[in-house]
């Protein structure tokens, strides 16, 4: 990942957490484009002199769709009105009911994008694209039921690396991140676990499920992941952020991982919202040590957190699980 | 229905939706009569010199009842401390565990109101008044478990017409809108099913019940009603309007409906409350082309929405699902 | 209901019960006709020289469709293997995606079939027949979801009387009996609460729900009613068969009803099946003070019960809940 | 209890309500202590010159524990940034998975806390303290699964006497008041019912669970308490907070109870928050005919709320179900 | 207790089981009293020239009940048709809703019954009697909600000593075993976990819960119980018996617990019957090495087990979870 | 797979089903190994000069696992008592935390064994035997959670391919049948969705969920699939076969599925059970035009139904959903 000005705010006086929020969030707005009833859950990259994205809008008829937009800063973003049309990649197969909660990862030469595809339930949407114009949809990743399909920035064992999130058709109550392995973007196995809820009396912000959030970062510790963990409250779940460092040559094996979380629902735009109380980590931008993190605000909007890797590292390792 | 001066306001610069919020809402507030808790769910006529309504004022016991009030403007309402008593009408079987969610219809001489009754369970009641003083309640129309019965303003093939939404005895996680006949006011039947909750896939801010809201509108294209839609978050229901065009001479015919919603949740009034997320128009004034829509806000208070029926009719029949 | 010579046995030596089993049961197994997966649920009447019947055959599709069959005895049935064909009574709309759980009674003229009926959700379907060759579909009786419509032998203050019990779209776990009256078989009202489940603590084997069996029988006492009542045990429903007298005048008034049951799942064909520990009864035949109850046993075959008319008066009026 | 001066302000213009709001609500705020996720349902008890009391705490793992805090004015808290650690009291068996919700009661010679401890499930813990320096942990009460034990300020016939709500191992949909005795704080028995929820049409607001809120407060016309009462929406569960009367004598009997709530969830820190919509009384300051009660907000934060006991009284036997 | 001649039948040839049936099960059927629908899960105790025992009955309206009985056999009983009738034992409190699975325990001077009392809900209660002629009531043991209350036949460190099984109130899908303690029968506390269900990959016929069955028996390896273990089938619940090794100075420590069961659902009478696969032991005759285990079957009738206990020592040790 | 004597037993006189139980059934008992509790859902193939096959066999804990056993004949099987101990194939990764639900095909050189293999949560775990001596566990086929892994016996367009059905990680409520391809039996994609469960109006028995049986036979008319469909009673699940013709090329098209079942639980040993209404095909035996089905009854034993296949796909040709 090409390193660049990213977004960026310092920690506000006083403040002692580990990671803060941005004091113009949200960045985008629920109807920032045409049709838009929300636009959260979403992806950016570095991308020629600013950034490109892929974003979830949820259209007025709340139909899930994703959609490509640009920026020069990272903030301010013109996001297509249109969804991405793709062409067949690697099979001509590319049903697709719905499509949702992007991550975009470059490998090599081009940009992948996953996301939950709706194929008879959801599961695993991969696509590729080199200039964010022209879009190849490949073969869908696993069966259903799966979400949280995030993509390892490189090869791993000469195999490209994917995190998942088994789940069930419909709000899923569990939720473990796992670790499978492709030789060429089409045929996936050698599946390991990675990582469960943690039990209530030692976690419990993330004791009902875990999902992968961000594309993993590597850095001198292994590599290091943003995720969301998810309680179950008497009034429904409540979705948070922790992050996790996994073993640079067998990422299946979790080295350290947050006991605290590093960000939890407490302004309004993410207390209140079509889904209350979320947040919900897509994306990350770094810079030197800095670190940019986009998360889906309350199924709404999008927000901004900030931190310094080396800080969040030295967290995780002193707080882990 | 007499037209006369509706409340209104013009479309916000800027504003493409066929439909927006009134600046001032909500214009009743929860606390508005002495015991109540809440008021909402409420349905207004023009009467008079300006207009009558029956309202749904849950109190601090949260006892559900409806109330009478009175508004020279539709705007500033008058609202009676005590519930309407009824006397016996075609019935003296008048019992009532509570009510709530009227709707009133004028329909040749009288003003009949409509309510979700407790007899049993909840079962739809019906009342009429000639003057807003005394108030005639009638045999229940139907067996439980049954809710948002709405009367056609006008006799459909010399008989009655009402649309409602048969249930079960909880938080109904399913329903129909349903269309029945009465020669009488009395004895029912003729039962037709007229729409169901839409696929997921093609419209989900609706695709767990819909129910009428207002009471429908002749136009040149078939009777317009403003209904809601509910769509199952992993945190409970969303409440959403829309609109649907129906058949004159045949109201089971669905011409036209909505695939993107009107209004859904997303001022504050709305997001937050006894029940968060909700939006419930159970009431519209007509003035020539103009309409406002009067809707439950978070099972809280009442908001104002207005739009042109023009524009409206436009609307569904080019965003039809 | 005329009077022949009913399928009888006597009590056994040494029986000490009220009802007792016919040692033949079940009279009609579950592959009687050419398709059937199981036959239960099922009504009879007399007719000409011996009886006539409708039934529940649920194919091997697992598909429920009424069929009907003739007897000389009451006791072996010659069932059709081709599902009733009807056409239009008092309407055209005789939709119907499945019908199950028939009842015959006999008013004035000719013989009335009620049964559960799928439109949209199960509802009461109504159909006449004189001679058991052509029958004539009328409009349901009322909205879904409802099963378990029984229609009095005679009119009641001039109008038909009709009990039912109001459900949901599934296994409906809850059920209590109502009655409801038409001026024509087409338009229905003033609808009556009847009788609820019974609390756990005074007759648990009817604490879930009730509903209907056998057509009344006009008695000195009123009308009696045989009904069926469910326990949810730990592993799933539990169905056995009670009595009711009902007012003669005004049969929304219970009068005695039975605490302990008349008859519950114990013998092997009431206990295994395709739905274990079913009795449910929906016919009787009435000769001097004999009684003769054909039920549904384990959704899988019908069986008879027998009893005398007074002394089963007397055990409702001396064991009343 | 000593009377000393409560934290106060007087009821606003216009205001009606028996009870009112502080204005500078929230007193204490979720981020208050070092670690703290939220601060609420905390207990606070008159001690030397000022005040003291046990805090739950949840840290930002989420984990449950009990803080220690002391105040001059009732109203600015010093809350300790470590959990109480305890000393064995009568038992040396004190383990606790987690320890929430905590209630102070001085009772002759010192005071007792009590709060939902986790033993293989939630019960009620118990310890002592003389000082708010010492804690001394003591055998649980009960049996899981059990919540909200609040123990009267004196002994009733000679035994101590605690109010608690049976429940079970999850987000309970049930919930009555017992009454419990103990001649030792060790063994205790005697176990009385004290009050259920409220039937659903009397008082909705308390119809699906109830719970002892604050230390009973002895009064000429009996223990006054104030209690929690919830009603499931379709959105979750709703805490509103209502007072009872029980007799001086025997207090497992109700003389009088709220049919309207005295507080419920309508300010923006109660109706949004970890958990929305949730008004918990827990403690209660009382100088002469002043009350302040002690409230957790939304699972959040801590409110205040005024009022009269003379006042409370007379509205609660003016206002009884 | 005194050692007599059991009921008894050699192990059948080319059995290899540690425990077999009786030959001649059930050895009492549902319909041997006068009104019973059902007999089962009752208990047994030496008492004169034979044995004494109480036993859950069912009757006809599906009430719950306990009543006496005698046998010189332990084979061949003689039940009472009429309930047990309490006298007030060491309260007046002897409210009872409901009676069912009773146990019997002889201690010092009398012999004391335990059993699921519906006092607002299912709790322990406790009475006793010298001569199977008085019975008298004491206070209940615990808070409801709880089941399967069992208690040790001699005291323990100086007081009584009971095991129990606190449930919700339902059809529990939970359940752990606790003992609890009391100086004298009135007041419990010192409440300590004993055994969970078995993670399902390691033991799956007791995964959902477990509870106590016989009074324990006390030998030279600890107090050896029978226990009850369910596992949720897709269809339901199923009972099997497993028993464990309890130490004989601190019973909270189990020594050892069968990973494979004793006695699992096979037989007709326990496949079939008002709820299929149960198997509930609540009552043990000993003499010598010989045991004579009194279980209920399917909720219907009382069948009969046998086995040496020196080889069902040997067995729990050598087959330990 | 090579032609042998399979077991049979002509069509009995009178019957005109299409497939027909064998009068010895059960052929395998639950007790017929050392230590089981049931033996049930079993694969079987011809080996040698008889027959292999690989066994469920659940022990006396209900530990779920697979056992090697022989058979000359088809019927009488000498079953091992130990599991199967599997070495490393394409992995070293062969944890298992249970197995169950097998199924055997040969392939080009050797044998494969498919079945449900727990790895945190059920999933499709694949072994090959050359001897059914030495077993290779090679990389389970997908993530969890699926169940009813099921290999075709040749390549299909150069890739090895598999029907399964997805699930969650319960009693799952849902299930289509899948089609999967792997290029080295090691990462599996491609994935296409075969065929859902059938409309309740249409075909009720396979209206909850559909899983393949046996191994797909290749027939003139496309692959025969036996595969099991479920309904759900208001007593729980009942599991019935059918049968299906997929295209021979494209076997993710169904050319033909039957809309009445094969073969429904009706026979006694498939009536009751750990698992009641209960039957489940694994294996199929072909030998010229006669096919024998093993299937498992009531998760208890193994049962064998014979047919022809000629008439069984004309069958399922003239009676196709």
């Amino acid at each position: 990942m090409k390193k660049v000005n990213v977004p960026w705010e310092s920690r506000p006086d006083g403040c002692k957490d580990v990671m803060w929020r941005y004091s113009k969030n949200p960045i985008i707005n629920r109807y920032q484009t045409a049709n838009s009833n929300s636009i959260f859950n979403s992806a950016v990259v570095p991308f020629g002199e600013g950034y490109a994205g892929v974003f979830r809008c949820d259209n007025k008829a709340v139909q899930m769709n994703i959609f490509v937009g640009f920026s020069k800063d990272g903030e301010n973003w013109d996001i297509s009105d249109e969804p991405i049309k793709f062409k067949g990649g690697n099979t001509e197969m590319i049903e697709s009911a719905y499509k949702y909660d992007p991550r975009i990862t470059f490998i090599e030469d081009r940009y992948w994008i996953t996301w939950c595809n709706g194929y008879h339930g959801p599961t695993i949407g991969i696509a590729y694209t080199f200039d964010f114009k022209e879009f190849y949809q490949c073969e869908n990743a696993f069966l259903p039921f799966n979400r949280n399909g995030v993509l390892f920035p490189e090869k791993i064992n000469g195999m490209y690396a994917m995190l998942s999130r088994p789940s069930d058709n419909g709000h899923t109550p569990f939720g473990d991140i796992w670790l499978s392995y492709s030789p060429d973007m089409k045929f996936w196995g050698c599946h390991r676990h990675v990582m469960s809820p943690a039990p209530f009396e030692q976690s419990a912000w993330q004791c009902t499920k875990v999902g992968a959030g961000s594309v993993p970062i590597l850095t001198d510790e292994g590599w290091l992941i943003f995720y969301h963990g998810v309680i179950t409250t008497c009034n429904g779940y409540r979705y948070s952020m922790g992050a996790a460092l996994l073993d640079r040559e067998d990422p299946s094996k979790v080295l350290y991982r947050t006991q605290p979380y590093l960000l939890a629902p407490a302004a309004p735009y993410e207390l209140q919202g079509d889904v209350p109380n979320v947040v919900f980590p897509c994306a990350a931008l770094v810079e030197d040590d800095k670190v940019a993190v986009y998360y889906g605000a309350a199924d709404t909007c999008v927000g901004l957190a900030f931190g310094y890797i080396s800080e969040i590292i030295k967290f995780v390792k002193e707080n882990s699980l």
